[in-house]
């Protein structure tokens, strides 16, 4: 197109040139407007012909793992097919192919927040940028979320004569609405990329969302009897703080796990470390059992705060919802941590029958970032 | 690939045969992968030169309207020489081009919500539709804007004796919480899309965000005194059906106008009506002046805000922060809408000088959807 030259001209043309020289530009225009909308119709084929492959390919896969299941193969046999049929999805799901794949709807709460916008992301590079990110944003907010409870029950023993005041607290809620919907909308946007994530921990943090609008319309009561009427609070605040531990040691340990099972290819990139995902034998008896706790310390605040509502010490309806909320989410927890165990022995027999999918990776060709 | 039959005798088949069927699929997912990764990266390549091509012709047009500028032409020259620009830009941003111009940045906004993902859309019938989205979220919350604050205030004098209960009010500003975040959400993703919506409007819905915040904190006073105490409540109600009714005639009027203005090729596509754009004069006679008494009420509810705090009827921070920020948003909304009336009657007295642009569309040849 030679604009460098043109423009360089345009500093000294007459009026005719002017004109001319505008006149030029539309034809570029034009030509450009050709060009794009030649490229885009003949993308958008290419990519439908693609995609048309890759769901027929996914079906087929299912199909015959299927139909496999259904006829009694030998020990051996059922074992390579597994094998093959593991490195045909591994291979659709790893690489660029997995851009074509028949992808998750996005679901009501990413159109009731953005409307029907696209957020998948058509290269796997790209897919891999949205995780980290969402990674290094749990790392970030794990801080601040053992950082803001722990300071405002220190301020209350030091400074505050066991009384909370009303906005310190109210910032911290709002803090808490803000980090629960982030998450929410950017587990619903990596779900929509292939991500694994459980629906349960989204829908969890739906609940949490909705435990901090309430808690924020939550009258913090000044003297007298303040320490009594905000014994809900108070424990709310210890069990964020256990709760900060818990996601330092998952995001530590468990993420440092996960990295070597995508390397040993026995874990999608897309997945992400939520509560549910394995870490090494030694750290499970150290996570689980937190996590256990930590459910149980839930339910216990849960429960202490229905209490609270029904003995007439504080009879606001948010202090009953709140407690339902936090019963409903710590057997929620409970049910979906131990759902994990169960699988997780399950594959753990199986892998013990199999051999090693070590050398999956450099077999299939998938490529690595 | 001959993905069916493969498919209908997968049933029938031996031992053997499952393994040797699973070893193919696993090589037509190799295939799809190379195709997938040879697609992208050619893809990657040509969009990339478009992009650079459009930039670089972008800057061009900027570059001769200044340089024009500078030269002195006679009036008719630039008359025409304006008249091509236009043209070109119109040619850039109206049609498939326009997926390849340099694109704003997506803002500290949406990053803080949603992470890098990106939202920009490639084509431009879904950039459309994205638009429709939006004017349809604000169909629908413009009649909710209007129904809410009506039933709350209606009921207060049918059924609560003139005392506003908590709950209630509190649900509406929950609701309000949550239009202004998809409102701002959504304006963010419009002009990422490359909407002209100008940065005060998003601005504003920041500021209404916050005030919603703020209010779900703000205690909703009982007996006695209430009627004093929640004259705040009552005067922010009062002018949201005011708004309401104002949304309402800027959605039916002035969207109308704009598609009018789109077929005349006056306006582009992805502009948006708020507040700010053109209706035709005899509806400006009536919208502007609402526009203009809404401001004022809303500057006239902030002041009684202060009002009220100061003269230590409710003394909440809650009620100075709400004070001040409807001041500083009927503030800004009027300097906006003083600014669209300048640029209007300027683009106007243009108008009437150059000749009408209503052949530019079928002459430019943009696609219209």
């Amino acid at each position: 197109m030679g604009d460098s030259t043109t423009a360089a001209a345009g500093q000294n043309l007459g009026e005719r040139d002017f004109v001319e020289e505008a006149s030029r530009i539309v034809e570029q225009a034009k030509e450009l407007q050709d060009a794009a909308a030649s490229l885009i119709s003949r993308t958008t084929r290419e990519e439908d012909s693609l995609r048309q492959k890759a769901k027929s390919l996914d079906s087929f896969v299912q199909g015959l793992r299927s139909a496999a299941r259904k006829s009694k193969l030998d020990p051996n046999q059922a074992e390579r097919l597994e094998e093959e049929l593991y490195k045909a999805s591994y291979v659709l799901s790893e690489g660029d192919a997995a851009a074509f794949l028949p992808s998750k709807s996005h679901g009501g709460f990413l159109r009731m927040f953005l409307g029907p916008v696209n957020v998948r992301a058509n290269r796997k590079d790209v897919q891999l940028k949205v995780k980290e990110e969402y990674n290094s944003f749990r790392d970030r907010t794990a801080y601040l979320f053992l950082l803001f409870p722990s300071v405002l029950l220190g301020l209350r023993s030091w400074m505050w004569d066991g009384c909370l005041p009303a906005l310190p607290v109210q910032l911290y809620q709002a803090w808490l609405l803000y980090l629960y919907t982030g998450l929410a909308l950017r587990e619903n946007i990596l779900r929509a990329n292939g991500s694994d994530i459980r629906p349960w921990w989204i829908r969890h943090h739906y609940c949490a969302m909705a435990m901090a609008l309430i808690s924020l319309t939550w009258e913090i009561e000044r003297e007298p009897n303040c320490s009594q009427k905000q014994r809900g609070v108070q424990l709310f605040l210890n069990w964020a703080i256990m709760q900060g531990v818990a996601m330092l040691l998952q995001n530590r340990y468990q993420r440092q796990r996960l990295y070597t099972r995508i390397a040993l290819g026995k874990a999608r990139r897309m997945d992400v470390v939520w509560g549910e995902t394995a870490g090494v034998d030694g750290q499970l008896l150290l996570l689980f059992p937190v996590l256990f706790i930590l459910q149980g310390f839930e339910a216990y605040v849960g429960v202490l705060l229905l209490k609270t509502a029904f003995l007439g010490v504080v009879s606001e309806w948010q202090v009953v919802t709140c407690g339902i909320l936090l019963i409903i989410m710590a057997v929620g927890n409970f049910a979906n941590t131990v759902q994990t165990l169960v699988t997780k022995s399950r594959v753990k027999a199986k892998m013990r029958r199999g051999k090693s999918r070590q050398d999956l990776k450099s077999e299939t060709g998938a490529k690595s970032s």
